[in-house]
């Protein structure tokens, strides 16, 4: 049994999937970071980093409980776990993992950034013209990049494999960060590909508030979300 | 024979750092990334993602070459390539490899924008309160996680590992993203310690202008460094 400290996003998302697709038992254990869950002691022990996701595997190496934190580093632990999802070939394999790097080092912080800076901080008060450009400018970037890669090729790497999991979710949220993916047909038609496989399918039921679903945080929230020094007007 | 695509850069440096401690033959490629080396079409073809590091082995899986880009990637292939940089034991090798990717997905991402709204947006001609507060909050996360993990540890895990060398080379460099490691000091002796070792102590020769060494770019430079243009054109 694997626990998955869950929220939505698409960071989570990612693990979700790859859970799915390799039919591992799992329980989700909702961690609600607009109420702070992810500071508490007992996650800090699993995730020093407090943020989500991360899992503790109860039948880790050796037969004993593991815990671990980010995306990049569960989705390679589960893939090594069950000899899924990674091609056998070492060069492809190393070229999957390239990609999935990429992915938490490019495409999740810079449309992280294009988020933040286009859609919670204005709809919370702050309208911040040159981080916006630069964020937007870093989002067209990282899909250029992904449609240039995905032009002659039905996956990132020559299969299916934790490198589309990982680039895939945050490809369905385009509006967040001022992206239409009409733009990078070749990553529409990729993620709209993946969007029919049963894995990404999956639903978790969404404990959010509806103004949490719709980007509006009370002062609380936001301090929880984005730091303390980061002052919500309005 | 492992090529190096190197400028001056704390991602660079940590790969220098690992081919160092693992005596591997390697050769530097000086690569631009202020005159756009970076996206050059055979450097493309290296590194899709058109940054620094990457590198070229030669001897790759299989007798064959393999390129590789992206530090947290790169330090994985060089430790399974030699056996050392990663415990032996099972789950301590993954707790490394969960901190080498949070270097990537975390304190890389922090301070780098840190750097940018502290030191080179404001050289450049670009002041941005909220984002620099924002990114100075997330320095200052960054760097207490890692003062809360070194608090009772020698190494970031059991051993050094690619997890200490991820993490070095950004400490050293405080001063550009607005923090001083007497503010931390597990940290600060931490990487006191690293910096002794003589992988540390390795130096390149550096190409770069003097006006580039003090963050002072060209309108060129700061758009192939940071503008709309800065991505390949395939």
């Amino acid at each position: 049994m694997i626990d998955l400290f869950y929220f939505v996003s698409p960071n989570a998302r990612k693990i979700l999937m790859a859970l799915e697709e390799l039919e591992l038992a799992y329980e989700i254990r909702w961690t609600d970071i607009t109420r702070g869950d992810q500071f508490d002691p007992d996650y800090l022990q699993v995730n020093p980093n407090g943020k989500i996701p991360a899992i503790v595997d109860h039948d880790g190496p050796g037969g004993r409980p593991l815990a671990l934190f980010e995306s990049a580093a569960i989705l390679q632990y589960l893939a090594d776990k069950t000899g899924r999802l990674l091609p056998a070939d070492p060069g492809a394999r190393w070229e999957a993992i390239c990609w999935t790097v990429w992915q938490v080092a490019n495409q999740g912080p810079g449309l992280g950034q294009a988020t933040h800076f286009t859609t919670y901080a204005p709809q919370n008060g702050h309208d911040d013209p040159y981080a916006r450009q630069r964020f937007g400018t870093e989002a067209a970037r990282v899909y250029q990049i992904l449609e240039e890669r995905l032009r002659d090729r039905d996956h990132i790497v020559d299969e299916f494999s934790i490198a589309d999991i990982a680039s895939f979710p945050w490809t369905r949220l385009g509006k967040g960060h001022g992206i239409s993916l009409d733009d990078y047909p070749a990553v529409r038609d990729w993620s709209d590909r993946i969007s029919e496989r049963p894995s990404a399918q999956v639903t978790v039921p969404d404990q959010r508030s509806e103004d949490a679903k719709n980007f509006r945080y009370t002062p609380e929230q936001y301090r929880l979300l984005f730091g303390a020094d980061a002052r919500p007007v309005g």
